[in-house]
């Protein structure tokens, strides 16, 4: 048996039982899974600054974790504290902005992403550019509803998400479309019947990731962009 | 129960065998494997010449077994009418260069490619710039062995390709090494050992990639690169 | 005298006659033109499946005639064969996209595309990347009409290659424009008087261009991408 | 008058008192100057983990003095917090490592960045990425020691980053060095009378880079990338 | 006292004053100034065959002044004779376009400029290629004003201005806008209390930035892209 | 018959019937050819010092000639005033640089180019990046040899040529070489005999795709970078 940890970086532990549930539909038989989320910080990541302010909470819940689970996902389209995740444990750490992007690229020639507010269509662009994968984005956009309000009303979020994506598949040509979320992962089934286009959730993606470089027994390199930090040289 | 094919795009079927073997490795509990390989064509694919010679064998393949499968692998790290399997079918066509690039790139900054003769490494840089992730490539390179044996003498075969490995590993800043040709594949735990960085054998990441499709429900998109072709106007 | 070889990659022999005497408008003196088609495959190239059938078939044409003449044009904008071609030959072998795509960059800043079908857009995408000149294309498109109707009505199509054409021009700022699909050949003339910017025929481009390697005395690299293959592995 | 706030994003405050000095050497009559640490969080930054535990910490000197300042200038070539901090302000941010590798593109064709340990060389061509300046970068390279022994022994230091330099102008053209790494201010000196190309020490250039945006009135967009969080609802 | 020296490319000494007025608002007290224009040569830039005509009279002028100053600016969008200019001096020499450009990087994501002709478009894309900063660039286009007639009514250029850079912020997602000629030097402020993002005027960021290197002591390296020329076969 | 005017640059006539002479042996029967040089300028181009002060002058021979001749060539690979001539001429003009690399693209996956000074190594990166091809460059690399003794002995001048060719190609990959400078030009038989990959000479190269586009009819675009100037705001 193979175990898989969930850390959803915010402060809001409601989403723990809601992303459990979630998952519950992709887990193979081989898999546990548990997923926790952090005492301090923000109650949801929109922004560079709330981002920032989860950071520290997220790496002590991977710090007192990464020797009791076989991999580790971060339940944020930020993917926040991925990089330093990897620099202190020996095991898969797996973002869902990456994760989801990477298996975009293999389902079609351009991918477009669809998120929350507006800022999060150049923040997309970056994590585009720090992949290398630019000239595969069709485009990026927000739907200006914020991450806590996207599971009010499921059937209003799906048919803005609809709206926007059917704009990006029309004028900018995308063939695959990725949720911009993971706080949208409720949608995805009623986003997919009415676009007859892949949609990659990236929740889903991350998590069957983990699974998948579990199984083939690779973890993120050592030798060259992660390095194991001197952790003596940090003053509480 | 799903089930994956797996095509070896070559006319000896000796591999088959050896084929399956080597992803029991990998294979879960509710995965069917099946292995089948091409009646005409080239016994092995070094060429854009045997490329092209295997592929209406290839699709010949795909025709008679789309319906029977869930998810289709090619073996050949040229990815075969990979493009073409996808047109006609409705359901996940992976080939291993493709698959095994893409988890290259969120285990380390930048991968290198070890690969047979020394036309493969235009041709795989020709393959990075069709992904697009041209930023992301340390060096691809060839050992100048033939395909057919590399089989012959697996402790030699491994000893070049990790010499090639450290050397685009120090020179090129390689954090990760994809096995350039499927041929490798019972080589990749004796080079695993020599190097402490990870490294991806396109088959295993070909054949998990497509169960993860699978579990995903995604499928390559038809809105756009692919087209569902009109079979009526071939002319035997 | 110098002779070029025109192989149309396709089963409709009907075209060669009219391939023929489009390019009498073009040769030189010194020029001898032979065109040829292929006795299985498709009728037209609209996919990838259909291109995939056409190569083995424009493979023999090229094996049998590399040696009667000093230069090859596969007339076909999905330049289907061009890479295996020239490794099995030592004269050079030239395919339309690539040609006309490189006469575009000289002619302006920005290149527009226009061809046949939805997917022939980010196919000529793809081959855009491969070539690595995607900073200089303005977009593709497709104006949805089969390969084989683009000769009913020329009036009719030329109509819709300017309308497809001035969208580009007025909207992405393109400044040249190339027509996508060598079966455009006979509405150039009717294009060039209604745009006012360059439009360029890849046929005419590709005959033109190996008739200037000829003169140059240049035949493709074998030092790198291209190799030639050991004949002897295909089983037939 | 004007006021700049420099902040050093470590525990050390021993390098307040340095950072002061170095940067009286910079300083017009129209701008007063002070430096300030963090109370809590790595002795210097090293790593992503280094760097991830240090954000809060800064942000709150962030908070604290944005409304006293005309601009700030976080001292860390990882830029940490400098996005985040650019959310909460509406005066200018400036990072060491944007400001002078944006200087170093003005100054020669290609510009070469020598730092501490062999992760920050992938890591500042990340960096490089997020900037989009990829094709002007020739290396980034460390040279093996810890930061905060940099300043032991001056002239070992600049001994290590001169040999660096010259292997990197040498093999791959760089016209101009960028220091990767604000601690290595006092040896830039030393440095720049061996090399006859242009040094950039990216402390000072951050430093008038603030200045100049001061005298020229220019704030960072809060129209895209950058969003007001809304620091509500972070629990503390 | 430093001093930096303003060439006006062009015939029209009439924007000396102009020029000199509109950059006292900028200087510093330790920064003296001088504004001179050419005696042959086009009375405005808007094309490439008006700069190349200027190139020899701004070289005179440089050649002349060089040492008699502590850096040079060319007060033109297009940069004219820049990097000749930094190849006969030992002082930095600044071109708007280069300067704007690379301080827009530091304001936002996207930056989009506005310029003078429709050609002047694809002729900045151009300048953004040379300097490897296409990914950063939303879009540059003309509104169809002669350089000469920007200033005849403010409020008009300035009106057409404002609703250029609107189309470009809300369709092509700038977050920055940089005016892409120096003769919209004065309208800058009228543009800036209308668009609430940040406006780069050309020549007040060209001056500063000259202002910056002579602080920083840094010049142009003559390692690499700029060599100094044998004036001795120069035949007049 | 058709005429092609080729301009040399320079102020040394002495190349004139050189430059005839050697391209006679690549003249169709159609073509007829005349080479002129200027009065005043450099008597060769080696700096952006050297190519500012010969581009009024060769826009004179363009004004004094272009309606009587049928495409242009400026025998230079600096490409001097080449944009500024197809501004002022309704007939193609080619650039040696601009042409030669074209055709590299098609013969091969990586070229390199070998030119006279160090710094025509990044000057021809510029061009590189400036026509968006640098995916395809494997390295462009200086003999530090003047233009003015490159023929003084050719066989040294080749031997030279030889050895930094042979260097690219065996470490940087490169499959076919670009002279990078049209004073090479009657080295290029005998390094063709010593490599065995293909070297295109530049001024050949341009003076047949003048050919070809006389040929196809193609000029180069007015809508878009090129604009006609307004000549009559020209101060003599």
């Amino acid at each position: 048996m193979k175990r898989i940890l969930v850390i959803n970086p915010i402060t809001e532990d409601a989403f723990n039982a809601m992303t459990e549930e979630y998952l519950e539909n992709f887990i193979s038989d081989e898999i546990e899974l548990e997923v926790i989320s952090i005492d301090r910080g923000p109650s949801s990541i929109e922004t560079f600054y709330d981002e920032s302010l989860a950071l520290p909470e997220v790496l002590k819940r991977v710090r007192e974790n990464k020797d009791k689970f076989d991999a580790i996902v971060i339940n944020c389209f930020a993917d926040p504290a991925v990089h330093a995740a990897r620099e202190i444990s020996d095991i898969p750490v797996v973002g869902p902005a990456e994760a989801s992007m990477l298996l975009a690229l293999t389902l079609g020639r351009k991918f477009g992403v669809i998120s929350t507010f507006r800022n999060s269509g150049p923040w997309i662009e970056l994590q585009v550019n720090e992949l290398g994968i630019e000239d595969r984005l069709a485009e990026a956009a927000g739907i200006e509803i914020p991450v806590l309000e996207l599971g009010k009303d499921l059937d209003k979020t799906a048919q803005h998400l609809i709206e926007a994506a059917q704009k990006i598949i029309e004028e900018k040509g995308a063939e695959v479309i990725v949720l911009g979320c993971t706080g949208m992962a409720r949608t995805a089934e009623i986003i997919r019947k009415k676009l007859n286009i892949p949609v990659v959730e990236p929740l889903a993606a991350a998590f069957k990731m983990a699974e998948l470089l579990i199984d083939l027994n690779l973890v993120h390199s050592k030798n060259g962009l992660y390095m194991k930090p001197d952790t003596g040289k940090i003053n509480q």
